[in-house]
């Protein structure tokens, strides 16, 4: 980027230029301090055990060996946890510690304190657990089948968690009628979020009883209620503080190592507790991206009017619900596209299964979604003879849309304009010749992909926020971010909404970070509603507080003066107000210190409107989260190529057209598009987790490949910018729709390329060889 | 544009995407009437008959030969005017018809109403006048001589209309202190505004007393309060009407015809009368954009930050004031600049001449002072050693900044991310590379410009807006378009803002033009300030019209569910609003049904805030218009060749890079800009303006020579779109921040090519042919 070398961190901020990451500086130098990094005065480590089958019955714990044991300081097993020793949103299933019963390999059976890492490691190694082994089931359609073993006896829908049907207009009948139909049956691997910092938090015991942690969690409110209940303890008693994340991705959207903390904190006699999950601790018990089976047929008229849709979804959530049911919720609501398709039938359900438990991933069923949809489209087009991107631009949604989940669409859609973008782009426009001039033993081929991500969690849980803002006795801006920045940046945002409305730089704010003790009950840092929601909450207080420096200036200006003065002429400037007409100034410090403490200090409240509209499938899929009311939309064109001596695929260029409403921070923004990007090439090409029985195969990242810098494409951003009256400063988000399209675009250039669609899971080179081999089209150019 | 096939007339209007022109089918099928396309049933034509001298005092006119014509209805002069005769904004020193003296060529003397053309010339022709020539003075300079002729005897500053002094630190001592300093001395031409349509209408007396006219203006309110007072008739008694207008660029910002037309009017036995100027007439009568001679001292310290300033801009507004006071004001306060220049000294000076008016013209007096200081700038860089574009990033203005005039910029600041785009840019980055692939005979130059331009009216004319909107008994949406669209197509934006927040499509919508009847008072289309104030009003009126119309359709659902419903929960649809729970709709016309009149039209008056600054320049040139709030900002790159053996140049690609705020409606936009930037090659280098003692040698397209499509280069424009807070929307003005910077970037990119700089007039072949031969560089590669 072609900047200037003037700091800027001394300059009023504004909104829509790149605005510093406030932590920048100190991350590069190592002084900023994850959850991970903390190692208070006289700690203690904790660590649990974990199951030795996927399926069992506990018949007997012996800790009597481990708690003998010189530096052990408590043994804990369920009989400690003293409230429901549950955890969950929707279905509160998952133990803390198991109490009779492991589901997967993961569960944890007893928690350790000690005094060092060696000593931790032989108490857990110490502790007999005997099982009776139980049947087990790993594959979700069987999982479903009457007679499968029962993860969960007592639910009425057996191993199913949550099923629905979405029917609109004639439904799979239409496709009958169709002129051309194309059917696609897609699986989908499990992802991991493979943060940098693996689940990590101190926890201890306050001298009121508070039980205090710092914690790497995306959720620092919803934690305390999720604690307060499988602990019986009150809410109000734990204090949850949240530092800034090494990634998150979703996998730390609810309780990883809180119940354990809090726990061992209760019973460490006053000391500290440290937990901090290894690699190969965090492949095996933390969640994952849910694998899928989906079915896609899909008809269009001769003029490749899409008629009809009929699709199912299957997601795995494995051992337990977490967020299983309102991811395949929103799976389903995105199932069809963003087409404008009369006729639907899209069926879904989540079941159980004894592999790792799957939750929330940046996407959060939308890349299996699109998956399906896009690699349909794709097919179909190429039947009925169509040109990829002038068939989804002919049946793109617009503003007053009825998606094909019965959706009306009633804030901005950008879709034409992404597809527009796109065709107007050289690497579209010149992929022929592209094309043509493959090196020897390449084969390239061109993908797209077209995609919309709602903003927000729905209709009927409230996506609210509660934004607090201090002007400092000194003068200073604090800014108080009770939504947690988990490396996407949106912290700096925040310094950049009240900058741009105090008129202040970052030399005279400072930020203070979630913290349940000193910010106020926001929800998450998920959804794509971290700016959206916090944003709006920010701005309303950034105008109370503004209001009110304001009219505490002009009675100053007015006693200097002698004048009956027009709060019009004033403007905040850096670090002072000035009266415009006669060219006075005060220093805000002085204005502070005409206020008392409450008048320094604003807050708002905001909760995001919702789609109203009640649609015909009952309540079972609006409870968990549809339909929604704001969407983004984004485009994702792929050149590739691919060795047809190996059969590996080498991606060159990746463009991004999005439509995520007007953008507040490029830079952050830029870096959300490519993040997102990067992690769909992972989860597309190189990712190839694999499961034995429950038993996870790739279990550090010497199995498990992530992609690195060398495998980046050449990434281009380019933004459609349509102003979104519910977004603050016309913004959506921006941190989902990246990701969602990239597995179907590489799917499509792959199939571009070679003819070849590759549908069961990551785009391996042996896979594609395979299929070239069986194609006869390897090792030539 | 890469477009889809769909109509999308019937779409929902969306703020960020390219709404149709409303008037784009009329126009092209020619079914639009400009006003010069009214043809009344039995009218008359009128004209004028001109002055036969530059300067002189009319001692007789016979009208008798010309009264006794058959087929002439009326020959009037002052004498036949009521009123004060004179028209002008700030100093009233125009006559309609001259009234004893006559100071330039495009004097009207007399005027004519006849049956036919050919009449009306002969009975021209019959008039008699006698004059007495007085000296007269050209050049502007030489006006400001004590001993010079004076052209408005009685002023206490000679032919000096206004004058003025802004100085900021130390003011020009401090060059005494720069590292490296820079002189250019600038002389610009007049520019003709060459609009397709040339000033035009017809006008009527009305039953009840009052004069109707359709007229091509820019001002249809604000002509009716200088008619009152020329003509001693009160100004609601005149209704002036304003269709869309085939070009006006301020040449139709004020009288032209209208004073003609109204006392034509009044004596033409109640038959309705019509004037359209011929091309000469145009040229001969119309107003021009301002000529100046300027002279620029800037200087830097050794890191190339600017120091100081010295300039001096002087302009010619020929026989009468027009807004040449507003033109200066506007020139000076733009004169240093868009850099941080702590000490400056910037003087200006507009006075009378014997030559044709000049007046408001695109650009408004910006383009001069680009012109200068952009030339400068570049000659500094050179001499100091650095880069041009990174000398421009380094002294660029940012939000919070004060500018060379002392204004303190409190709003968006865009000029930083505008060079930053160049930069990165391919035209910049391979210019050195596409330079040194010259083909024979051509030396390529590459030239910059940075440029800002103030949005609106300035601190003491209220820049205000009154928007009226109406839900028509049969539910469609009446727009009344307050404010002219003079072919920029600020019409269908204000369409699109309506439909936005109403939520409807143009086909569900009408357009009211311009007329003193129907629409409500509004300022001028003009100064960049359009969209800007009238879609704030707009917004305001819209947002009115919704809640009265879901109020009302509330009030009807509860009806037809017996619940206590929600306004939250009604959504407009095109034609209808959706109860979105029950999804139950009513029609927009039965809910007009249920309104009364008064309530179906919806009223919203907007002011723009101002800088409220008081800067040590006393009141005269804040009077005019200084200091401006919001500007917005524009960095123009042209590639060009010169062909060493003609001097031609050829512009082969511009760049624009626009800081307008964002950007409402993207074609209508980027048409703007391309505008802009077309005129602004035309005044840098096609339209030779050329005067002999007062009178235009190039009265003609044969000889003031437009710039064609073939001329026009490769054109990019480059959006940076910071939200801009008082802009509705975020916009801020784009109609001449396009056109500011051509005319330098040319002579800089000249001036790379060769080393030459053109610094007086338009850059024409023949001067550089000659310039080149002066420094030996012609016909060589």
């Amino acid at each position: 980027m072609f900047q200037s070398s003037r700091p800027i961190t001394s300059e009023p901020l504004v909104i829509g230029r790149s605005a510093p990451r406030v932590d920048a500086l100190t991350k590069v130098t190592g002084e900023e301090r994850y959850a991970a990094d903390y190692y208070p005065e006289n700690y203690l480590w904790a660590g649990v055990k974990r199951a030795a089958y996927p399926h069992a019955r506990i018949t007997g714990i012996d800790i009597s060996q481990a708690q003998g044991m010189s530096g052990v300081v408590s043994v804990l097993t369920s009989q400690d946890v003293l409230g429901s020793n549950r955890l969950g949103i929707f279905e509160k299933d998952q133990p803390i510690l198991a109490d009779g019963i492991v589901r997967h390999y993961g569960e944890a059976v007893a928690l350790v304190t000690a005094e060092t890492k060696e000593v931790l490691e032989q108490a857990l190694a110490a502790i007999v657990v005997e099982y009776e082994p139980l049947a087990a089931v790993f594959d979700p359609e069987e999982a479903q089948n009457k007679n499968s073993v029962i993860l969960h006896p007592g639910r009425a829908d057996g191993n199913t968690l949550l099923s629905g049907e979405i029917s609109c207009g004639r439904g799979a009948a239409a496709l009958a009628d169709c002129a051309f139909s194309a059917e696609v049956s897609i699986e989908l691997n499990w992802q991991d979020h493979a943060f940098l910092e693996t689940e990590a938090g101190v926890a201890w015991l306050e001298e009121d009883g508070t039980i205090a942690m710092i914690v790497s969690t995306q959720t620092p409110f919803r934690d305390r209620l999720e604690l307060a209940e499988a602990l019986k303890i009150p809410p109000t008693k734990f204090r949850v503080m949240a530092p800034y994340l090494g990634g998150a991705f979703g996998g730390k959207d609810g309780i990883t190592v809180q119940g354990f903390l809090a726990l061992a904190a209760l019973h460490s006699a006053g000391r500290p507790v440290k937990m901090w999950y290894s690699r190969e601790e965090r492949f095996l018990a933390g969640t994952k991206r849910h694998p899928a089976v989906m079915q896609y047929t899909l008809g269009c008229d001769r003029e490749g009017v899409l008629q009809a849709l009929d699709c199912s979804i299957l997601l795995d959530t494995g051992a337990y619900s977490a967020m299983g049911g309102e991811v395949l919720a929103l799976a389903m609501e995105h199932a069809g596209g963003s087409y404008c398709i009369p006729h639907t039938l899209i069926k879904g359900a989540v079941v159980y299964t004894n592999n790792p438990v799957a939750s929330a991933f940046r996407g959060f069923g939308i890349p299996q979604a699109a998956a399906g949809i896009e690699q349909a489209v794709d097919e179909l087009a190429k039947l009925a003879g169509f040109d990829p991107l002038q068939f989804r631009l002919k049946n793109a949604v617009r503003r007053g849309s009825v998606t094909p989940a019965g959706v009306l669409l009633t804030q901005t859609v950008g879709l034409e304009e992404c597809l527009a973008k796109v065709g107007e782009h050289r690497l579209w426009r010149e992929r022929q010749a592209w094309q043509n001039s493959a090196p020897p033993f390449k084969r390239r081929g061109v993908g797209l992909a077209a995609c919309y991500h709602a903003v927000g969690f729905g209709p009927v849980i409230p996506d609210y926020a509660n934004a607090k803002l201090e002007l400092s006795p000194d003068g200073r801006i604090r800014v108080y971010g009770g939504v947690v920045d988990m490396g996407q940046g949106n912290a700096a945002t925040y310094m950049q909404i009240v900058g741009h409305i105090l008129f202040q730089g970052c030399d005279n704010m400072e930020l203070v970070l979630p913290d349940t003790s000193r910010t106020l009950p926001s929800a998450s840092s998920s959804a794509s509603r971290t700016t959206f929601t916090y944003g709006n909450a920010l701005t309303g207080a950034a105008n109370i507080l503004k209001e009110r420096i304001l009219a505490r200036a002009l009675l100053m200006f007015s006693f200097q003066l002698l004048e009956q003065l027009s709060v019009e002429d004033l403007i905040l400037l850096p670090g002072r107000i000035l009266h415009q007409p006669s060219g006075r100034e005060v220093p805000l410090k002085m204005i502070a210190g005409f206020m008392d403490d409450s008048e320094r200090t604003a807050t708002y409240s905001y909760t995001c409107p919702v789609n109203k509209q009640v649609l015909p499938t009952g309540k079972n899929l609006r409870h968990h989260g549809y339909p929604h009311r704001v969407f983004s939309y984004g485009v994702q064109l792929v050149r590739l190529q691919v060795d047809t001596l190996t059969g590996e695929v080498e991606v060159c260029d990746l463009l991004n057209c999005i439509d995520a409403g007007c953008v507040l921070n490029p830079q952050v923004f830029e870096q959300q598009i490519q993040g997102g990007a990067a992690q769909g090439i992972g989860y597309a090409l190189f990712e190839d987790f694999a499961l034995k029985e429950g038993q996870i195969m790739t279990n550090d990242f010497s199995t498990y490949i992530l992609p690195t810098a060398m495998d980046m494409p050449n990434m281009e951003t380019v933004v459609v910018a349509l102003a979104e009256d519910d977004g603050p400063y016309g913004m959506k988000g921006a941190g989902e729709i990246s990701i969602d399209g990239v597995l179907p675009a590489i799917a499509n250039g792959v199939a571009d390329s070679s003819g070849t669609r590759i549908t069961k899971g990551t785009l391996t080179g042996e896979k594609i060889l395979l299929a070239l081999r069986q194609a006869g089209k390897e090792a030539v150019r």
